[in-house]
This record gives structure tokens, sequence and C-alpha cells, in this order.
């Protein structure tokens, strides 16, 4: 095995579907806003990416199976939005840049394929202040002013690191719009508010009610 | 040299043989298990394995001779079983993920054109109770309770890192089923007795009486 | 993405045009000076080069919108002379030689095929004595001492590390003569006096007056 | 620039000649051995080769210039022998498994083209007792038997880090048969003394007088 691939378990069929990807990260937060999403919608999975820059190392569940290392995509409908869901239970290694531009490439290819026109990245960052904020980056400043009049605060002159950034920035580059979504945590451990604050803003974002209590 | 390649000393023209994998690793487990296995057997030598991921470093023999580092493959059969079994004073480089995967991947391929339909890795795992014992992870919940049954118990929530994980991963992806056995040891030095034990449960798994005293 | 490529914005379309080579490291000089040299001639951008060498972190500007790390090479006429300018806010990782060759390589061939003959690169090095000097090295020993008598000092027995030293010496190998401009610096921050030296001394050595004040 | 490539001045059109390798290294000992030869030869340069897995380091001569690293080939003939002797100013990285695979496979395949038949590779040991010392590692124990008459000692069961025990090994799997040559040193600084020491023993071997006092 010396480069990515995907595994097809079905196919979505969506039009136009918008892609979020929450991999694991500082505080956790996009993976735990990507599966809250999977959960609230019930999305089924349709498609793994494998690739020899995850980890050298599998795990083994409960019942005692192992797989190799994969990023997941499930595919659901929201009201009249389709979605494209990605997630994973790891990223390539941290300083393996070479790495995060291939798998990153890779997915922004096969969403285009899929017909994706939007793409909305999520991460974490580290806390500047007290409040529970999200910060965004946008692939132009008209989708930056659209997110943040919904309450999102630019990420102004900072840098976002590895999947989160390159993604949205390779999306662009293939031309296609989009937005990245920073949820403020201490990142000391996987921080479920700021992964749900994440959640409940795109969901608004997405023009769709969350009902308290979540 | 920019790829693996194998090295072909003789054709083994075995039915269905099954695949052991030990390599050196923690506690050296998986290579003692093997080279215990070879020399029970009286395994004949039929391939080697060299490549670019190995390290640049050649042993000197006492006879003061040299060779690149390499895999070696060697085929028994043991009552009605056929085996093939792989050692190796060497792997590549414990943080040089993408190797593994190449390496693994070789092996996996290699393998299942010699019409292997199962593999068992075998390796070291850090003691976590003072009880001698062999943990199991398996490429379906099937496999690992039929392993359960002869004394091994689950490796739940555990994580398998390297060769001896990956070999059994990759070969779950290429459709062949598979166990990992990994013998419980402090790992501070090679263990000849975490080794022996994984020897005497594999032995027991292939069906095969061992004599005590050896 | 696996491998760097090139936008092109607009084709200058300059005969013979001098290559000035600008990028961040060592007290920031080359890129400063750079910065000088495209405000000072009003120089236009006119390509991009990308790559997965790059680092995988995306900046975000004041109005919230990020895009890709990148080269940017611009033009301008000065007088009679034709430039190409390029700098960056970025560069591959220090220690990522095979990308320092990749793209440094890349370059060369690009500006070879605009029709570049003479390649000039700007950097820092560590400040040896507590007089601002030029340092110099070239891929002759005839255009070494044609920078000598501008007043600039051979960088004798000294190491050019990264993209400054081998964007030149691989220009050498391309037929291509060039110099290597280094001002001397501390290195602790953006060293804006090094980097206006090196500008005026380059005004100097193309012929060109600058009015004092700058 | 991605690959290694070769620069060719002249042909030497040597019939079988024995290639000796001498790099930087531990104690330098091999450079040193290979230049005292290349001297002692009045060896001239026909050569040279070039990569990107060398350091992205250019160093600058007194006059001025500089160049791309690299390794130089020279050819001598010594009474009725015919050499083909290697030295350069760089290795890859120490740390760089790959490059060293790659460029010491490069350098077998280059020389065996151009009809080499024995190679010898020079370098430097950790000194294990006071006295002065050869020791010697070959491809087959009738070898590594000849060299020992001639007072060397096998450097059993020793290791042979970097190219100078790589490009025995592959030379070995390229039926090309050799010796390597190690001189005993602190390797805290040139050790010209172990470089001497390891050229009369190499000129010894080769079956040539030196006259003492050199």
């Amino acid at each position: 095995m010396d480069k990515s691939y995907w595994r097809e378990l079905s196919n979505p069929g969506l039009e136009n579907p918008t892609f979020i990807q929450g991999l694991p990260g500082f505080g956790n937060v996009g993976r735990i806003a990507a599966h809250l999403l999977i959960k609230h919608c019930n999305a089924k999975l349709f498609a793994e990416m494998y690739s020899p820059t995850f980890p050298d190392c599998v795990a083994v569940s409960s019942k005692g199976t192992c797989h190799l290392p994969r990023y997941e995509l499930y595919y659901a409908t929201l009201d009249n939005t389709n979605l494209v869901i990605m997630s994973g239970e790891t990223q390539p290694s941290f300083d393996d840049v070479l790495a995060h531009y291939e798998v990153c490439g890779e997915i922004v290819n096969y969403v285009k394929n899929l017909g994706c026109r939007f793409v909305i990245t999520i991460g974490g960052v580290p806390l500047t202040e007290e409040k529970a904020q999200v910060y965004i980056a946008a692939t132009s400043s008209r989708i930056a002013a659209e997110f943040m009049e919904k309450g999102a605060v630019i990420y102004s002159r900072g840098r976002i690191v590895g999947g989160t950034g390159l993604t949205l920035a390779l999306a662009k580059e293939n031309s296609i719009e989009g937005v990245c979504l920073l949820g403020a945590t201490t990142g000391f451990k996987a921080d479920k508010d700021a992964g749900l604050l994440v959640f409940k803003f795109l969901m608004k974002a997405l023009g769709k009610e969350i009902k308290e209590g979540l």
C-alpha cells in the first residue's frame, strides 16, 4: 500500500451536497461536532478513505476486532439540504506536511466529483478569552461577512494548522467556496462544550432550528 | 535501490498455507516465537525480502561477511498443516509510518499470491499484570472467540503498533482472515519466556501437541 | 496535491530578465529587500507557485479570507533592465532537504523558460562583526570580483543554507550565471536595516541611483 | 531536481577497474584515505554525482564561487591496476535511510556499468583498544581471509552504518565482490593517522610498495 484509496459502500447520489469535515485535533472539536451532526441527521456511512500516511497503529474493539485507520464519509438530507459529513479516528502525523497536502487534496477531489459546491471544515483554536466563541475564515470576504452576521468572529491574522485549514484552501484552489468554523477551546482534553457550540452554530448557519437541551 | 523486492530461492508449492509473521520488536517476542517455530518444524528458507526502508546498517558475521538487512521466509509442513513463517533481524524505523504500510502491503500481496488464506502475526505488549498471558485481536469477532476458547484474552481497547497490527489489518483489507498473538512482556530485554509462551499457544491453536520441557 | 505547480496570471513577455529571489529566512533579509524592490519598481504580480512541501498552515487575512501558502512572482522594468522578482510568506521546512531541491529546481526551470540569464538571490547571514556589510558568493570568480568592486565582501569559506544558496547553485547547473547577496544580521527579529542595506547595494549593482532618505 | 544524476566529464575507458569509495564520516577516515590515494596516483576527475538527498547547503570557496554538493569520481592506473576512486565533501543526512539506499544503489549501478569487478569501501569505526588497527568485513569469507593474511582484523559482530556498509552490501547483491576497510579512530576530529593507516594498508593490499615517510 503506497497511496490513498477509497472504498465505496454505496452511491448516495445527492445533488450539490454541502461537505462538512470534522477530524480529531485541538480539543477534538471537529470530530465532536461532526459526530453530533451525524447522530442528529441519522447520517449513513457510504465511503471510507485509507492512506499510508495514517498512523501505523490499529485499534482493537471491545469484541477483539481491528481494522486499518480510516476516514469515514456519511450522507444525510436535512430538510432540503444535502450533506456529506466526514470524520475519522485519526489524522496524518502533525509534522508530515506532504501527507496533509496529499490527503486533503484527495478529499477535495473526491467531494468535487460528488458534486459538492460548498465546504465547511470544523476545528478548534486556542482560547484567547473566557467567552465561548466560534471563529471563522472563508474563501471570500463575502462568505466571511455572511457568517459574521450569524454571530461568528473572523479569526483575523491567525493561522489554521493541518487539515482544517488545508482542505478549505485546497477547495478554493478548485473553485469551491467554503468556510472554516473554529471552536475556542483550552484543548487540554476532548472539549464537548466547544464541539456542541460549533454544532449549534453550524445548524443555525444551515438554517435549521435546534431544540434547546440537546 | 528505491523499492522493496523479493529474491526467491525456491518454490515451496504449498496448498493454502497459513502465514506466520514474527519480527523483532517489543521484548523481541515475535522474533523469538517465530524462530522457535522454524526450529521446531525444521522449516526451509525459500525467499528473502529487501527494502530501502530497512536500516542502512549492515551486520558483520563472525566469519567477517555481511549482507543487506532482510526478511526471511521459511516453509514447513507440520502434520497436514502447511506453514509459511517470516522473521528477520530488523524492521523499518519505528516512526517511518509510510515504510510500515509499504512493507506490510508487500508482504500481504506476496503471501496472498502464495495462496495463504490465514495470517497469524506475533508481537509483544507491555505487561499489565503479573500473570503470563497471550492477548489477541482478530479480523472478525468469530475468530477472536475461537482463540479465546483456547485460553487467550482479547486485547480490548488496546492499540497494536507497527508491523504486527498492520499486516493483520492489511490482510483483512485483502479478504484474508487472521489473528494477532501478543505476549505480555516487560520489554526491557529479549523476553524468551514470553516468546516461548506465545509459541506454545500457537502450537496448541494449530492443534499440535508440544512435549513438556521444550 | 502531490507536486508543485504554477498559476500564471499573465505573460510578462520580458526579454532576458534578471531574476531576483528574496524569501523569508534569517533576519527576513531576503523578503524585506525583495519587497522594497517590488514597491520601488511598482512591480506587477504575474505568477504564483504552490507546493505540497510548503507548511500545511493557512494564514487568515484581516478580511477573514485565507489561501494556500505560495511564492509570488512580480515583473518590472527599471530603466532598461527587465526584472522578475520572487518573494513569499513561507519556505519549506528547514530540515526538509528534498523539498528545497525540488522547489528551487522548479524555480530555476521556470525562470529559465522565461528567458532569465542572470540570477540574484538575497538572504541573511549571522553578523560576524559590528559593521553593516553585504557578503556575496557567485557562480564564477569573475562575477564575484565584479560585485567586490561595488563594495561587497566575499563570504569566504562560509556555508549558505536553504533556498538562497540552492537556487544559485542550481542556476549554475543550468548554465545561468548569478550571485547571492547576504546581509549581515543578528537574525533575532525581522532586520529592516539589513534588508534596506542589501536593497541599496542591489540597486547600485543594477546601476540605479537611489535617493537618500528612502 | 528530484533525483540523483551524473555529469560525465570524460570516459576513462578502463578495463575491470577496482572501485574505491572514501566518503566523509566517522573521523573522516574514508575521505582522508581516498584523498591520499587520489594524490598518490595523480588520479583524474572524470565524473560527478548530484543528488537531492545531499544537504541543501552550498559551500563558498576562497575565490567566492559555490557549487552544489556532489560526489567526485577519479580514475588512475597504478602499475597494472586500474582504479576508480570516489570521494566527496558530504553525505546524505545520517538518519535519511531511504537516501542512503538510493545513493549507494546509484553508485553500485554506475561502477558496475564501468566494468568494476571489485569494490573497496573505506570508513572509520570507534576505537575499541589503544592499538591502531584496520578492521574489515567482506562479501565472502574467502575474501575476508585474504585481507586477514595482510594484517587486518575481522570486524566481528559489529555494525557498519551508512554508505560504507551499504555500498558493499549492495555490490554483493549485484554479484560484485568486495571488502570494507575500517580505520579505528576516536572520531572526535578528522583523524589523519587513521586515514593514513588505512591508505597504507590499502596500498599493501593492492600489492604496491609505499615509501616510508609519506
